[in-house]
């Protein structure tokens, strides 16, 4: 199978069937634009298999993603889009680059769900950006906008509730959204504790990748904790 | 006269009126977040005589600003108001950060005007914003974003015309709102020559800021050549 793109967490590559890509989760992990790296045994497998629940939740819920099916331990058939070049993140607890930014304290609950895009982006640090700066670069319409933050806003309330049955607090989360070759914008990527914060709700524990980030240890066992209360 | 604040351009001081403040225009510059620092010998005469004239035009157009009068060379007699700590920008040409912060050429003319908050805050560089963290932050409402936004795009309007019949361009401003104590939002602080980006419309040299910036020599020259269009 030819490979269309290698990131830094998963592989991409062509299939029999025009329209549909194939999605090979790997266990390379990486923080702060790529500076700290390192291979986490079987993330791929637990990021596979938590993106594949999330996708069906949120198929079954009338959200449109690019989920097929899930075809092996690594890989997932997913439908072929355009990604739109923003970073969709929501926040319903301020933590990560929120409080770095302006300077607030990790932890404050915010009355109503915070959204941001930012520019995805490497070489210029994925910067954070406004609706006006979007459109002046042509990275999306102002329809397509308003579109993508209805369905994140939607996403949210989804995820939110599905999590907290599994004693499991969302506090923000990142997301990708692309365009078939029908012009319909859905969502792509991955939903994973790589891209979403997660707290345990009764002890506050860390449960993503910010174990990663910040070397608090046992981050794969989060990543299955994560995994097995779905499957429970 | 007591005084309340001395920023990096003008000094505030109390006045014998409850609700209003005298305004001291001072020759200092800087940039790059107070970095670079010089004095340039007259550009508080000048900076207090464009925004005199500035601020005319405006109020002259139903825009609620905090000018009263003129009453000396270097000083301006204001009402006194709360800040609304966000910067304003506004944008018709791409200048300045918006170039840095998104790897785009300078002078890219835009369709419609870009839009910009960022949190007044020098300890973090003044950070671009977005409405949901303004409101998350409770530097604003969401009604007070909307009437700001609102503002700026009418007084941008009124200083594209005003400047193009001087032969100048506006390629972009920053302005600051402030409360009053009957709870008005009302257009404060400066719109001079530091705080907007103007080029000549038949050779595009800078006659703003940017010289000092870009050390490009003449500061106070073009700053001068600005006024005098304006009082021709
Ligand atoms: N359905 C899809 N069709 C096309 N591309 C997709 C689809 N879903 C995800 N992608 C893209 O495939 C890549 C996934 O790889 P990975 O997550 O490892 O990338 P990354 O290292 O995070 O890099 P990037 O900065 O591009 O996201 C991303 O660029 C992502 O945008
Ligand atoms: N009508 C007003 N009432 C109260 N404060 C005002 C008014 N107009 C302007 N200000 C404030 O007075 C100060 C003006 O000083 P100056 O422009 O030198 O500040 P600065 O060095 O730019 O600092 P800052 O980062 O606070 O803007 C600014 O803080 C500005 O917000
Ligand atoms: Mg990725
Ligand atoms: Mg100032």
């Amino acid at each position: 199978m030819e490979m269309l793109y290698e990131g830094k967490a998963k592989k991409i590559f062509k299939t029999d069937n025009n329209g549909e890509y194939l999605v090979y989760y790997k266990d390379d992990a990486t923080a702060f634009n790529g500076v700290k790296k390192d291979e986490i045994n079987e993330k791929g497998i637990i990021n596979n298999k938590i993106s594949s629940y999330v996708f069906e939740l949120l198929e079954s819920n009338d959200i449109k993603t690019h989920y097929v099916k899930r075809i092996s331990d690594r890989e997932m058939i997913v439908k072929s889009v355009e990604i739109v070049p923003l970073e969709v993140i929501v926040r319903n607890v301020s933590a990560g680059s929120m409080c770095k930014r302006f300077g607030v304290d990790e932890g404050l609950e915010f009355k109503s769900p915070v959204f941001e895009f930012s520019y995805k982006n490497d070489d210029l640090g994925d910067p954070l950006i406004n609706d006006y700066h979007a459109i002046a670069l042509k990275l999306a319409t102002k329809e397509e906008l308003d579109y993508i933050r209805e369905q994140a806003f939607k996403i949210n309330e989804l995820l939110k509730t599905f999590f907290k049955k599994l004693d499991l607090k969302l506090i923000d989360f990142k997301l990708e959204f692309g365009k078939t070759q029908d012009n319909e914008i859905i969502l792509a990527d991955e939903v994973s504790p790589d891209t979403c914060r997660l707290w345990d709700v009764n002890t506050n524990q860390k449960m993503d990748k910010d174990r990663f980030r910040r070397d608090l240890g046992n981050v794969i066992d989060a990543y299955k904790e994560v995994l097995s209360r779905i499957e429970l």
